[in-house]
């Protein structure tokens, strides 16, 4: 029996250019999360290495290592893994920008790759060029679990509302972002958008970036957060490498939409989001 | 001839339980920031009123005078002026909470009728029920302005971003927000919204407010905002009765557009968001 608090385990893993070093990293942080109680594990976007073009590319043979590493220590802990995002191809070509989630058991019970490539150059840089080494992704799913719907989306994909109205059409009351924001636009962003996001699907969100490192050509700014439906910051990770876990109430849902109906009170009679089915 | 510098003044105006002062002082406030050079003037929602459902049915009375002042100070000090809201109706029977926006030859060249009504028990309070006293509108407009395409949407209906979008996709670069958020949620997001609705539309956004004053009823946040395209907060009003006016370079929202180009990353080929013509 699952009661309505569900321990988050965030795992703010500092990426390295040791590929290898990373890998073990990452698989060693869900345990210790595990061990700190978390029913649910997170990493952050393309954990395997910097957000950099030439160690993506290097990190795609780490993928099925690293995901099979994942998958057991999920196993072992009887943990839900959230593996962050990594490039992830079948057939050779252009990878996805893509993150798995196991459950207890090990199994893969959803994937999400990366809808909204970042081919950006905000005031202030680094510019990014993501869809010269990533493809984009062409689906929208979410997973149920214990304590209620969740989805996983990637990073930039957060900045994009009608992905946020679809997902709370399908009931997610808890949403991961798996990212990896720059000191740029980590700093004029992304507290607001993991915040206001929980605000609009009535949920939580929960928000995991690598940590703080400005050794790194692209540095990010850490701060991963988990936020309630009302926009509170529950937890925020700062800038080092740090396993944090934290309670969320999923009971909070329920009590917000209750008493301001936020999703009740949309204009569906004037407007709808919708998802063309390809 | 304009160049892309706006002139944007805010009247944040300090209700009071006299309309007829608050009327007269509405009027004068518009032609305080036409002196202060101002092009486009604004006014927060209600503004004849404090929120409260007596004083605003009591101020029905008064929305023509009010309208007609306003009028003849657009034309008077060749502004345009974006009446805020009052509660208007043509046939009698529930009111809109309607903003006009008059032009610099007085015409009313837009009009918006608030689409979301705040039904609402926020964790903290107050308990508002606007429909008990206000009808809901059923049209989304735009205006053009010398300076770009603009729009108005009234409070409550800045959390819902299926307007923003298509808002966004009618071209729209300057967004009005008369507002009336309470110290409560005026606290816990009005900031985020402002400033996050401004990124989304890649446009500004100026949110206009009442003065704080503890000793209404239903106490308003103050803190009218003006945000650019980055979020970045050009004014932010603080709490008492002020008439600002904030220069605006609209030169900003192309750029923006040009290197951080979030419209255009839109996955219009997976989703959609649609105004129902009814």
């Amino acid at each position: 029996m699952h009661g309505s608090i569900l321990k988050v385990g965030i795992c703010q893993l500092r990426t390295t250019y040791d590929i290898e070093k990373n890998m073990s990293r990452a698989i060693e942080m869900t345990s210790d999360a595990a061990r700190l109680g978390a029913d649910i594990v997170a990493l952050p976007e393309m954990f395997l290495c910097p957000y950099e073009p030439d160690h993506i590319k290097k990190s795609m043979a780490f993928a099925s290592r690293a995901l099979e590493g994942l998958r057991k220590s999920a196993l072992e802990h009887g943990i839900y893994i959230v593996a962050g995002s990594l490039p992830y191809t079948r057939h050779g070509g252009k990878p996805f920008n893509r993150s798995f989630v196991f459950d207890t058991g090990g199994r893969v019970v959803c994937f999400h790759d990366k809808l909204h490539l970042f081919d950006c150059e905000p005031p202030g840089g680094p510019v990014v060029r993501e869809s010269d080494i990533i493809k984009e992704g062409h689906h929208l799913d979410t997973f149920m679990t214990p304590w209620g719907m969740a989805a996983v989306i990637v990073c930039y994909d957060i900045r994009f509302t009608p992905l946020l109205q679809l997902l709370a059409d399908r009931g997610v009351v808890l949403l991961f972002v798996p990212a990896a924001f720059s000191i740029t636009t980590g700093r004029a962003h992304w507290e607001m958008l993991v915040r206001l996001r929980a605000v609009e699907i009535q949920g939580f969100v929960v928000g995991i970036q690598p940590a703080y490192d400005p050794g790194l050509k692209y540095v990010p700014w850490g701060h991963s957060i988990v936020a309630n439906p009302w926009g509170d910051v529950l937890m925020d990770a700062g800038k080092e490498e740090v396993v944090e876990v934290v309670d969320i109430d999923m009971e909070d849902a329920g009590r917000i939409r209750g008493s301001f109906p936020l999703l009740d009170h949309r204009r569906l009679d004037l407007y709808s989001t919708e998802w063309r089915d390809n």
